[in-house]
Order: C-alpha cells, then sequence, then structure tokens
C-alpha cells in the first residue's frame, strides 16, 4: 500500500511526506461529541482522545477492537560499563517469559483485549559499546527499522511498542541528552534499580557515549543510529509504519519516548497520531513528554517498560472511544440539552 | 449473612464495627509480589493496589471477574434557588437514557466487563430545600441508605457506586463545608457548568445551607441527612455493604466522595476498602480527597459523575490484579533475579 524503504535515507525521507489526519472526520466527531447526553466537556480528556482517535482513522464513530502490543527486544554493548542492576542474559530471559506468557506485558495485553507480538532483535549480537562508538552500523539500523515496520499488522487499531534490553534507560538518557541538551544527570534514571554511586557512574557514561559520538545537535536518526539500540530502532519502525496506516499508537515508558524522540525531532508533528500512554517513574520521562508536548494519560509510578504503561492506557482509549461512539445523543434519549 | 439494620441508629453502630483487610491475605499476596517477573516496585501503584485488593478479598492471587456498578438517582429541593445550569427534569430523563444504555456510564461498565444497575429514588418526591431545613426525615435518609444496602450484588468483586441527581454537586458542595470546615468558595464548583455571578450564588445557597442546618462538626451521618440526598445516602448504605461483604469499592466524583466522606468522619477507617478511582475537574474534589488521604488513581478532568471516572478505573484495577495473580515467579520463567 504505502512505499516501503530500502536505505536509512529513504526511511528518513517517509517522515518528510507523512499522512495527516483526516479533517472531515475531526469535524464530524466534534459534531457528535457536542450532541451527546452530557454537559460539554464533562468527559474532560476523554472527548480529546476519542476525536483524536476518529481524525486518525479517519471515521467518525469508531471502535477499538483490534489493539496490537509489540515488544521489542535488543542487548547492548554499553552493559559491559556497568550500567544495569542485572546481567545482560536477563533480556533473553525475559523473551522467553514473554512468549510463555508470563510477564506482566502478557496479563495487560489479555485484559485489555490486544494481540501480542514479541521480537527479538539479534540478543546474540549486541549493539557496539556506545562510549567507544556508534552503537550500531548503518545496515543495523536498517534492520532494526525494517523489524519494527514489518512487525505492525496493518489490520489493528491500536498500537502499543513495548521494549526489553538491559541496559536500555541507559541508551535512551544518551538519546534525550543529544535531542534536549541540559544536563546528563537530568536526564539519567535508575533504570531497573541502580541508585548512589552507581548511577552517578551511568551518568558518566551516559554522558561519555554523547560526547564520543559527538551526538549533541545532530539529526535524529543519526542520534538514534550512533546512541540506540536494536529494539529502540524498530520502535521508531514501528511507529512510523502505523503512521502510514493511521494507526494511533501510545507511548510507553522512557525508552519507548526516546525512540519517539529520535523521530520528532527529526520532522516536526511525526508524533502526531501518538499519544502518552503514562507518565513513568524513571527520572528523566516527565521531562521527555514535556519536550515533546504529550501529556500523559496516567501517572501510576510505573517503570517497568514492556509496553505495560501503555497498555494500561489502552483502558482509557477504549473507554473514551466507547463514550463517543455508544452514548446517545440529546434528540435520541429525549434529555433537555442545558 | 451479615446483620442489617432498622434504624439510623443501628446503621451507625454497624460502622462502629466493621470487618477489617485480612492479614494473612496480605502478607501471602505481598511475598508473591516480590517474586513476580520485574525490578521490586517497577509496577509502581498497581503493585499496592493489588496487595490492598488481596486482603480485602482474603485471597492471595484472586481475579476481577464479577465488577458492580450502581447508579442511584435522587431529587433535590435545593434546585428551587437556582443552582443547576439543567432543569430538574434531566434527572429522570438521565435515568431512562441509563435504562436505555445510552449514556457515558452504560459504555463504560460494558467495556469494562461490569454488571450496571440503576435504582431511582423517589424523584417525584424531591428532598426538601436544605436552605430552609433538613434535605432528608430521618425515615426518608433510612429508606436510602437501605436501597443502596440492598442494591449491591453481594457475587460481585469489584463495586463502583454512581449517581445523577440535578443540584447534587450543592449538596456535596455543603457536606464538605460541614465535614471539613474552611472557605465556602473553596468547596463550590461549577457542577454541569454553573460559572460567574451563578457561581457566587451557588456558593451562597451552600453556606446558607449549612448555616440553617447548623451542620458544622456535627456527626457524619447527621450532616448526611441534613445535607445530602437520597442518592448520596444510597451511596453510602451500598458502601457500607460492601464493607462488610469485602467487596472493594471505586470511589467516583465530588458526590460520591462526599456520601463517602460522612462515613468517614462518622468512623476513622470506615473507608480502608475504598481506592479513588479519579480525581474530577470539580473544583473541590482535588481537596475532598485530600482530606479522606486517598489519592486518585486517574485524573483526566472528568467531571460528569454516574460513576464514569470510577468506571474508567475498573480497567486500572483489573489490570493491578491481572499482573499480580497471572505474571510467572523468577523461579517459574527461569529468570535471574537482580
Amino acid at each position: 500500500m504505502h512505499q516501503d524503504f530500502s536505505t536509512v535515507e529513504a526511511f528518513s525521507r517517509l517522515l518528510q511526506d507523512l499522512p495527516e489526519e483526516d479533517e472531515g472526520a475531526r469535524a464530524e466527531a466534534h459534531a457528535r461529541n457536542g450532541q451527546l447526553t452530557k454537559p460539554p466537556g464533562a468527559l474532560g480528556r476523554l472527548e480529546d482522545l476519542a476525536i483524536w482517535y476518529c481524525a486518525w482513522r479517519g471515521d467518525p464513530r469508531p471502535v477499538i477492537s483490534a489493539p496490537q502490543v509489540i515488544v521489542f527486544a535488543g542487548n547492548h554493548g554499553v552493559t559491559a560499563q556497568g550500567v544495569s542492576a542485572f546481567p545482560a542474559e536477563v533480556t533473553a530471559q525475559m523473551v522467553r517469559n514473554f512468549e510463555a506468557g508470563g510477564a506482566a506485558i502478557n496479563q495487560l495485553a489479555r485484559e485489555f483485549g490486544a494481540r501480542m507480538d514479541v521480537h527479538a532483535l539479534a540478543l546474540d549480537r549486541p549493539t557496539a559499546d556506545m562510549t567507544e562508538g556508534p552503537a550500531m552500523s548503518e545496515a543495523e539500523l536498517l534492520e532494526a527499522l525494517k523489524t519494527g515496520w514489518e512487525a505492525v499488522d496493518v489490520t489493528s487499531d491500536l498500537l502499543v511498542v513495548g521494549e526489553m534490553g538491559i541496559g536500555n534507560t541507559t541508551a535512551a538518557a544518551a538519546i534525550a541528552l543529544a535531542l534536549f541538551g541540559g544536563e546528563t544527570e537530568d536526564w539519567t534514571g535508575q533504570g531497573t534499580g541502580v541508585t548512589g554511586g552507581a548511577l552517578q557512574h551511568k551518568a558518566e557514561v551516559v554522558a561519555r557515549a554523547v560526547e564520543v559520538n559527538a551526538a549533541r545537535g545532530i539529526d535524529g536518526i543519526e542520534v538514534l543510529r550512533r546512541l540506540g539500540g536494536r529494539e529502540l530502532a524498530a520502535m521508531a519502525g514501528a511507529m512510523v509504519r502505523a503512521r502510514m496506516e493511521r494507526i494511533p499508537v501510545i507511548l510507553d515508558g522512557v525508552i519507548c519516548t526516546a525512540a519517539a524522540a529520535c523521530l520528532e525531532v527529526t520532522r516536526k508533528g511525526a508524533l502526531d497520531h501518538v499519544v502518552a500512554g503514562h507518565e513513568s517513574a524513571e527520572a528523566s520521562h516527565g521531562k521527555l513528554l514535556e519536550n515533546l508536548g504529550k501529556p500523559p494519560l496516567l501517572s501510576l509510578g510505573m517503570r517497568l517498560g514492556e509496553g505495560s504503561g501503555a497498555a494500561l492506557a489502552i483502558g482509557v482509549m477504549k473507554g473514551a472511544v466507547a463514550c463517543h461512539s455508544g452514548m446517545a445523543t440529546f434528540a435520541e434519549a429525549g434529555v433537555s440539552d442545558a
């Protein structure tokens, strides 16, 4: 249906020509919202969410019946620097847990009626240690972007992209520092449980990675290559594919958001089809979301990744759209307007 | 099973002898939580919610399979003072809308798999105008408490109580002022859409009601009688019944919370089986929740009532419990611990 890409440059060109929301569907949805049996604005953000969803789906009265959750997993050479509380083999162990249905994301996907797919990206070949140079070659980046692109079920109607990758909060912190500047400490969080001196060391690793890669103020996709990882690139690829197919996306935590930010910095508006599912407890996530102008739907102190916060927000999206599409109008119900 | 009540005094006595959570189930749930395949604390508030739910259900690994949403409707004599943007007949019209399945709460109950019941309480007999004396007689209060008590399906495993009643944000504001003191303006919000001079008038009505009824610093159940309404009393009755049956309850907005507050003021700990589903856009709700020590799960600018904010939070509760009860342990999944 839509054009594919065979080089990273071609992927970047796609970003310059993205489909936009359907203004007609937005107008119709807005008009319908004003007639529903409730005081104006009484459903708060649910109203905006529903109208936004309608606009992207090109349907003034849609249902959400086929959400997809995709979890991408990757390994990171930077774990050699001792930045995580868990050993790197946990990435592969958790992939098996996803496949067996035992992780948090499995329970949440099931609870909210989402199809769940897991893609392990070359776990036996960690990215290069980004404190010594770029994490990925252009070929590796391309392969990961394509994995994400192809993982999207184009018949789905809502997408959550999640991740697993020991060391990837370090990658996310480096990306945020490269894209948005500021202090390293502002962007470096505890990840799976790094505190005190280990957290200070992690911040030094983040700063070194950005410096070694001369990554401040450069193109967002190039930041993704130098400081990202395969699962981050796959998430970015999936988000762009969703845009092409007009599938709204829910952002998860700091890693997912860092991957998304690479797109937005490259092309303003690239995340117009994306909503922030939650604000995680990871220190920098709120600041990242602010930089993207994305207020979170939930704020429950989660910091697990896997797409878990976003999957929980599927419920909010479903509720919003169910109200919008299922409620009676004042005229239908014979209720007096204000 | 549990003792019933035939007078308001007997209802108040029940409050002094409430069942408490199951400490054994809490301890088992806490232990299980520590073994699940996630970094410690990474599911944030979901972990606390799940353990709390286990403790009340007396089951360290429960499922939520039978939530109930009950909407109570009542009419208020204080509407004669011109405190609402909608006419009083909207209460009955909305009850028909609930029964026909056209309201927001119908869509949310269906989306989250909840049984929904509607109880219209003597809509043709509004409560007395509380600016002239008590809103209800003791017999009227008792009848409403019993309606709520009996409306609870004792086989349900999670309860949302919602309301509809033109004029009832005025009642809620008066209750909050009587229970917690402070400035009338702090407790008086826009309800269905009252602003400017009309809002100032509403605040004056609230202050007059509290003064005429000499309602500051008196017993919470008596505040409910003098300043409440049938739907508020029914919500209170349902919440106490849920406590007797160890059914956790999710609070909705300002009206539901004001009814609940009458219980907590009467007997500290009466709301230990209750969680705040959301913080509404109604000005005083956040302050009410603070007074009750109940941080909200959601904050989406909703201000519809009907139980809508609480119903949306059923999704959060289901997600929390699904993770707790469905996830694999580190040992089961063969994942290395930190």
